[in-house]
């Protein structure tokens, strides 16, 4: 009986982009009508201040980009129509950009915008509930002086230690640009493979036993799923390190060569990530050689038992089968004279114990008694 | 027993390309003697009026090409000798273009004219009758103010969306050149693969439970058959990635660095969709490693069935043949005094008791009578 | 059984290079002495005229090297050691040149000598007597005004076409230099690679039904022979697209441009007979995997055959050895009274057949029974 | 029963990468609070003196920077927080160079930095108590007359043999600069792949025999394990490789071009170490091949023997069945009148002795008795 | 039982490179002490003399240096300490130069030294005395008018044709320099590879009836051994193709222009060496496929013979054993009268008759008992 994954599982668990209609014009977005506006988390901060707000109307953002400190401005869901009204107005986006932002999921990309600088990347978050993880895109759009960030879903995300340090100014986050902030973001999204990875590192240590000791109908569902998933986070890591590759190799108006350098620290991690995933993925498909083997053996056991078990009883039966004829003892001293010996029963059971005896002796000088073959199966 | 797929199937899932006989000259069209002509249907619009025919005669093809409007001359089906005397003479077209247009299918490629570029590109649609999907070549021949297409099949395109946008006069269509037409058309053709694809992901979906808890021969064939049509959508978008990586790189007289930048979108979809097809594949791959093992594991589970019941009655069979023995309990006290013991006969069933209720123990013990195993296979 | 090929399969199924005995100098020939002398047949054609001959001495070639007139000169078999002193004294021609001609087979590729261009192809023509196809060595000696062909065999070529429409003047041929024939031979043979694809494309169709309903040892051959096949083609057009390739990159003074651009679309074909192969041996692959698959499903039919009668069968004959044991029904009423019940015999029946048809009944559940699974194996 | 490997193996098995808490601020050093200090070893020598002294306060290390002389300053673990606040302003150390050497494991790479260059690299160890090896980082700092190595695990390193060279002053190490002590540090850190691998080596020669002999549970998991071993040494050696073609390749101000080629030589033994890992992964694929392929084979012998035995006792037991039916001899004379025949019994045992005769000989010529089929499993 | 090579075939199944004790000075040679001195033949030629000697003294060699014909001293054996400090103060060779011939074996490559060009290569000759081939490092040193030669292996070269056309003066070598000398000697070690691949494609062209027809264990060690080849064979000429490509590509002051059109020759030889190499390869890895799906099917066989015997013979035994009941007959009359009819046993033996009849027909039927199916397995 196959597992039945949570439903939430399935959604994640394919590399399925976003496409329009076919003949449908670019540009246009795909917001169900009653979609609700989405909140703005709004934090202003230079060395000296920080700023913490929630914004309703998207159009208060403008106040936050023309003072001099450092806007982030963070929209947990996607919003509505309208909220990218005021968005694409505000800070002047151009439409392939909003496109690209609402459309979920994109490939991972960096698009050089007139204004703006556009990243597109991918969150995994582990999930508690189901055994997977979550999947969400995050688009961050680097400006001069701020830096909007546009989540998928609403819950869920590995921002929270980058929030702490602006409060508590702990490091040099303070003291720098948008432009290192956003650097923050994509290594906290980088680091959050790792977690994720780690579990699926666990899970294979966990099979590796139970694949060779135990394997059942359910050990080959996980091998399965873990292979699938991996190739989820694959897809998922591979074009994040071009973009981040190709961010480093042509720059942009929008990073500083300061934060380039830290940018190069996080295409380390990305590498350090797929790396990771390509471990696994190679151990997974060993698994799964394994397990085919291990199939093949345990039918051997069986097979083995099934041997033993017929070789020894059915010559002792046709042994039975003889002396159970009905041939007539009186018409003919030849006809099975045996059954009115004196020692004729003893003599056949001794008889019937030799012949087992020594098939029972050939099995177990083959070594096939031994308990690591048949009984630990 | 194999299934029988529609012909039609057959006829998409191979990629066999057009071929000469060897030794035939080249600009050879490859069309029947009694092919009929193909009717042109004409969209001629500028940002102010629209303007749709249908002409049979292609001669009739040259008065839009005077005209500023952009013309789309959309040719359903390959025609015949006649009309395409007709159109190389309207529209000047070299030998070798025609004969890439006509003598189908021939690989997705840009090529480079004096007064056209030619774009061949294959367009899938999800096949309703069938269970696959219908593969036809669309090419386009792009002037200067016009652009003719050509559609190796007359039913069936996916430029419907496109039509309606230049009929409503809806985004920036008809204010813009025959390349962006071109474009749009290309997008659509690209956007066309999605449904096609999600269609595998689904039939993918499926079979992971099918494969693990019921995998029969049908199953086999679907995973063979899914990897087959997974291999013709990867040979179809991938040249056409490298067709439309090399327009945006190379260039063209005819392309505006407009469309260009549109282009860059469409061809982030190629990728897209090459990701999607890696991954089915893969997942296709896995799922043909799991059916292997479940096979093997449903032969350990019909092994167990057999070898418990062989187990167990067996050497039953065997106690009840040692008492149907005829030796003579007469001649000597020896022989079988059992059978004439008061107690002899519920002795033995209970000995038969013991012995088959260990056996039954022994093989609970090693868990083979648990349902998932023997029952729900 | 294994099939036995006709020796000719054999011959034609290795990727084997010719090779010296190590030590050997460069520019040996290894022609048998008593090779026959080989026959010329050359046809000499301008726009106007064209004169056909069979020359029988090389150094009457001579005389078409004067004129202006395109000559070509075709060599059908090897010829031997005077041919070639013959023919190296009136051409020309490098050491090197002859032995890569001679010393067949070679890999193809492209040299440029001093006064020729040097094209080493492989041509491949269906086999009618044998299941598979003929490979040969053709060598294209070009040079300013003649081309100078050399075929391994003298049977068989695919250049008939090209013969046929210089002799009608079909096509612009007749009024193009010596490198627009050289491309002709060249595309002629490329383009005799498609028939034999077909081939294999038609035997891949066959064996998709066979290999899932009625595998047997013979499909599995059939696979590999296949797979074996079709890795000699691979080898054989890959190298064939490095050298056309290379032509059309760097040139050479013997190939005008005009010519270079109907290269490139015998370029394009080479790709194409490249992504069939591909395609095939992918499917060959798959084959395999569904073989091996069907043949476990075909065990598990025999095994559940077994299973099922065997199970009905051994626990009835355990009631029936039980009745046949021979207690005293008389030393005790304990002894099996059942012998001597009135309905005993009945009743015994009557038990055989509830256990009897409860087995039955529960395989039936399990679908053990259904046709595909056990009569249409 | 699976092998519990030792807990060091698990911690060596994977390639687990040191990795932040996501959002955490560069530059953080995981050290946990009550490390111990490390002591550092300094090995100051020149062409005339060599000096050794261990130092626990690492202010001390200011003193060798000043003078001539090349100094070694190995650091065994890595230390608390203590000692690299001092390290780090002694030597002025980037704050991103000090995350990489504390933060293990990080991949092996080159980092310029302006006072220093890094040179991440991973040492490998046989592992005497477990069967497999230890893998630690080593890190090292070259500056312009010194060079800081830091080691992971404080016991075992490979650096014996260059201590000795120092000492002894055998070859040119004494006459040459720090930047010659960190290339004789790498050469051994790379050599010492090789004893390692040679075990593996070993491990493949024993288990070729092993796998076609006597294949077991063991085996399997033996031929998994060298695979997840590869693969860690393949994920080791292959980006330090990349390393120091880098290196090779870019130069650096504190790499002498004399030192560079032996650079070169070092280079070419990390392409040797790969080759051999990579003929080891081959290798060890193609056991689990022949694994797979002799489990079928041994069930193909278990079923051979079941099958005699059955075929012929099964046969055998039904013939004596026949002679124990009770029909009625007096009741008809066509009643089984042979029960009562003179020769009736011997010509019952002949029957039974020709028929299981004939079955053995069939079952002789067919091979199945040959003693390396059954005996020698 | 697993066939037991002889033991010089495990020497080279391997590429097991020289190494290092980690830390190991570079430069140190591994001569046992107790090497025997080799000895040099020397072959002193120019266009007009040869002179051919043996020397045991390497300090005599010094004579040949001086004058201009050309010198090829060949030393077959690596000699000793002794033989090393004199051939490196003769030659004035590098002591990593020295190191590279010495410490065998070396990956094969290309090395420019200030006063020499180094060559390593592998050589192969096929082995008489075992079923494979010896495999030894052949090292070239070039110098402007001297070729030394260093064969790891005192027997065995294949420069047997290159003495004799020096000794006779066949062909243009006597006329040419020392490179072109090199060359003919790396041509001669190329060509060597072509013989011991032939004797691999025999093997496999044995083993593809075999995998079919009559798959023993002895089957698989033999594909499993030919893989193991082969994968050896790959990584000698892959690095050989590498270095002479350098070659052409860089070029040398010791090569000149004329002998680099030699090398592109050989450079092809290589490539061909390849192709063979990797078809083989392929081909290898089909058998293995093959030879699992034979086990399977040999498997099935063996199982249908058990099924055909135990389902027509347990029926058939059961019915025996109901007429070997013991019910009174004559305490009820429903107690198995047939028992005491006229034609009981008649009717007995023939349901039996059909019973048996029956079922045999049915397998009939089925094809089972068709001989290519169970007696030719």
């Amino acid at each position: 009986m196959a597992i039945k994954f949570p439903s939430t599982h399935k959604a994640i668990s394919k590399v399925d982009y976003f496409y329009d209609q076919p003949g449908v014009a670019p540009g246009v977005l795909s917001l169900s009508a009653d979609a609700e506006p989405a909140t703005l988390s709004v934090i202003d901060y230079d060395s000296e201040t920080v700023d913490c707000h929630h914004i309703t109307d998207p159009d208060e953002a403008e106040r936050y980009l023309q003072n001099k400190s450092v806007s982030w401005l963070d929209l947990s869901g996607l919003g509505n129509q309208s909220t990218w009204q005021s968005l694409s107005k505000t800070f002047n986006l151009h439409p392939l950009l909003v496109e690209d932002v609402v459309n979920v999921p994109q490939r991972p990309k960096i698009e050089h915008y007139a204004g703006q600088l556009l990243i597109v990347s991918w969150m995994v978050t582990p999930d508690k509930t189901a055994t997977g993880f979550r999947k969400e895109q995050v688009s961050l759009i680097l400006g001069k002086s701020y830096l909007l960030t546009v989540q998928e879903e609403p819950d869920h995300d590995c921002f929270q230690g980058v929030r702490d340090r602006i409060a508590h100014g702990r490091g040099s986050l303070r003291h720098q640009g948008a432009d290192y902030l956003a650097y923050c973001l994509l290594d906290a999204i980088i680091d959050g493979f790792f977690p994720v990875l780690e579990h699926y590192g666990e899970l294979i240590d966990e099979l590796e036993d139970e694949v060779v000791s135990q394997p059942t109908k359910k050990t080959l569902e996980k091998i399965y799923r873990i292979r699938r998933d991996l190739l989820t986070l694959r897809r998922s890591i591979w074009p994040q390190r071009d973009a981040i590759n190709q961010l480093i190799r042509d720059g942009s108006e929008f990073i500083s060569d300061e934060v380039k350098i830290y940018l190069r620290d996080c295409y380390d991690h990305t590498v350090q990530v797929m790396d990771m995933v390509e471990t696994y993925r190679e151990l997974a498909t060993g698994l799964m050689d394994v397990y085919l083997s291990s199939v093949g053996n345990k039918m051997n056991e069986i097979m083995k038992l099934l041997t033993v078990v017929s070789s020894i009883f059915i010559p002792l039966t046709f042994i039975a089968g003889v002396y159970g004829m009905n041939f007539n003892v009186e018409k003919s001293p030849l006809n099975m004279p045996e059954l009115s010996w004196y020692w004729g029963y003893p003599a056949c059971l001794t008889l019937m114990g030799i012949v087992g005896g020594s098939l029972a002796f050939f099995f177990w000088r083959q070594g096939w008694f031994s308990s690591s073959q048949i009984n630990k199966s």
